[in-house]
């Protein structure tokens, strides 16, 4: 349906080894690279109706516009479909823009699995998308890409726009705490080895030490098991999930030691084992001044009320921008909500969106 | 094989409906009820050598040694093993003993299964243990247990000797605290409604709660789960599991209740919703005045270093304690390990319990 109407937009459309659609509006000299704009198709299971569909949607709508307008630019312009950003059927996430990009090999890409063992190769086949365009990046004058903040800030602040300066950098760990388990009847308390000793200690200061990062420090603990989890007995092995967030690396680096010596400190004064593993890292991303800034002056002339923030999650631009030159807009959705059917945005805020990209889009096209 | 052993000994043998037996020894009067003592023969999968055992083979050593002393009791006495006391086969535990004391019926105990469908009833039949005797209370003059300890306690103090006053009480809950599930990323930590930053405000005031409450307050959070459990998201529910034991009702109410209060406190001034919900409750015991004295003196007598105590572990004790008069002793064990193969205990420290439990049982026979 999107590839039919990019058609009759007047369009050519271009798909790649992983299925990444490109649709072509003509610019004046079409030897320039293009100024491309776009996100993604796919959702999660239960995901709504705006995450990465607005990003799309709306850089059809500004070819649609220029149409309209008889504008045309000097560069050429191309509405972009990245493959399974999600990683809902397939992980891991960003698949598409990730082997664009560079950051895994095609082999990686078409060799993963869904949850039934059909690969992407597969089922990019059966559904006639795997397409015969190399996978790997062109040259390329500008990207930006449009998308609902997913999460609170820009309605809390009654904003319209957010101009995107860079992703956080993400750091993922597991926590380990190992005690003496012991039965929770004969055993007084002053004798322990309790994992959850230390661990309410070290949740404490950990929570201390990111609050003083207010407002862009973030410490997520998600997930936490007890070892043997049995009702009547002290666990051996606490392991506990830690999402460490800051856009600075710098800083995010400063946190991640602070985080391993106060967890050391805890531990040893509680006689127990503790273990912090890295299990991924993703490091900041600053995107590129000249995009930031046709963004911002889009937002200034349009006057929308707006700020420069950095996005708390990631998405193909984080990939995109290794290779391209990148920003990202964002407009506010309904009490931060995403990844959830009652996602929402209010229309006046989806067009201003859509306005900022055109602006931008033109400016450096 | 314990059978035949008491059966060498001259011991009539007596098994009930649900397995228990009961090894006799005649007294001058047998129409006098028995002075028992007894524990069980089942033990942990990977459990130690002495956890029941030793006290069922403790009785046997008592009648042993009358036999060669030539000594002839009053009132009969008993050596008694009960059925299924761990519950690691067929749960729950001490259904040998619960169901002799009227805990549970017969019927209850019989349908028991294990992990394979097999029942109680047909595996008693099959060993040729689904005795004769009815399994209900008989007057007793009196019943002794001797058990190691399965903690530190006399080790630590180096004792020789556990005099049993009593049974902590137990009571098991489900915590629960809701919050609301958001992406790790995008939302700020002062927006978020995340049921850890309650959780290690609860944990740190129910330690100190408990803390005030030393030696004998115990609290133990056995296992934990986040829901839904996603490294990236925030949880929306932590399910903890609460162990809370004391010997003393009144002060057990008072640490629910202010347990209760503490929760709900943190809870609503972090807008959060929070339920302490009641699973399992198990009142303190205070065993017979009569029968500990019994055992306190001769401990006292034979001069072994001694105190008196409750167990913070049940036994079948417990249930007999409701229709028999009762008393428990203990002995150290190494490094307060039990329900495991390395569970260990000294010869002079196993002697010394023999030999309490025979002039305890000698007092009131």
């Amino acid at each position: 349906m999107f590839v039919s109407w990019c058609e009759e937009a007047g369009c050519t459309i271009r798909v790649d080894k992983m299925g990444n659609i490109f649709a072509r509006r003509a610019g004046a000299d079409n030897k320039l690279p293009p100024v491309m704009a776009g996100s993604h198709l796919d959702t999660q299971p239960t995901g709504g109706k705006f995450d990465g569909v607005y990003g799309v949607l709306s850089a059809l709508e500004v070819i649609r516009s220029l149409n309209d307008a008889n504008v045309q630019t000097q560069y050429p312009l191309e509405a972009v479909v990245w493959t399974n950003e999600e990683g809902a059927r397939f992980a891991p996430a960003m698949i598409g823009s990730g082997v664009w990009c560079g950051e895994f090999d095609l082999d990686y890409g078409h060799s993963r699995t869904d949850n039934e063992g059909l690969s992407i190769a597969d089922e990019l086949k059966r559904i006639d998308y795997l397409g015969d365009s190399d996978c790997s990046p062109f040259e390329t004058r500008a990207a930006f890409e449009v998308h609902i903040e997913q999460g609170p800030i820009l309605e809390d602040e009654k904003l319209q726009i957010g101009v995107l300066s860079g992703v956080q950098g993400m750091r993922w760990y597991d926590l380990i705490i190992e005690g003496q388990p012991c039965h929770a009847g004969p055993t007084p308390m002053e004798m322990r080895r309790d994992p959850f000793m230390a661990l309410h200690q070290i949740l404490n200061q950990l929570y201390d030490l990111i609050e003083a990062q207010s407002p862009w420090g973030r410490i997520t603990f998600g997930d936490i098991r007890a070892e043997p989890g049995s009702r009547n007995t002290v666990p051996e092995r606490l392991v506990i999930s830690i999402d460490l967030r800051h856009p600075e690396e710098a800083l995010l680096e400063q946190l991640d030691q602070t985080m391993r010596e106060l967890v050391t400190e805890v531990s040893d004064k509680l006689g127990l084992r503790s273990e912090v593993r890295n299990e991924w890292v993703s490091p900041p991303v600053k995107f590129d001044e000249v995009c930031v800034n046709a963004v911002q002056k889009a937002a200034d002339l349009l006057m929308y009320s707006n700020k420069q923030m950095v996005s708390g999650a990631g998405h193909d631009s984080v990939y995109v921008s290794k290779v391209a030159p990148t920003a990202m807009i964002f407009i506010p959705c309904e009490d931060g909500l995403s990844h959830n059917e009652a996602e929402n945005a209010s229309k006046e805020d989806i067009e201003a969106g859509c306005n900022v990209l055109l602006h931008a889009m033109l400016e450096r096209a």
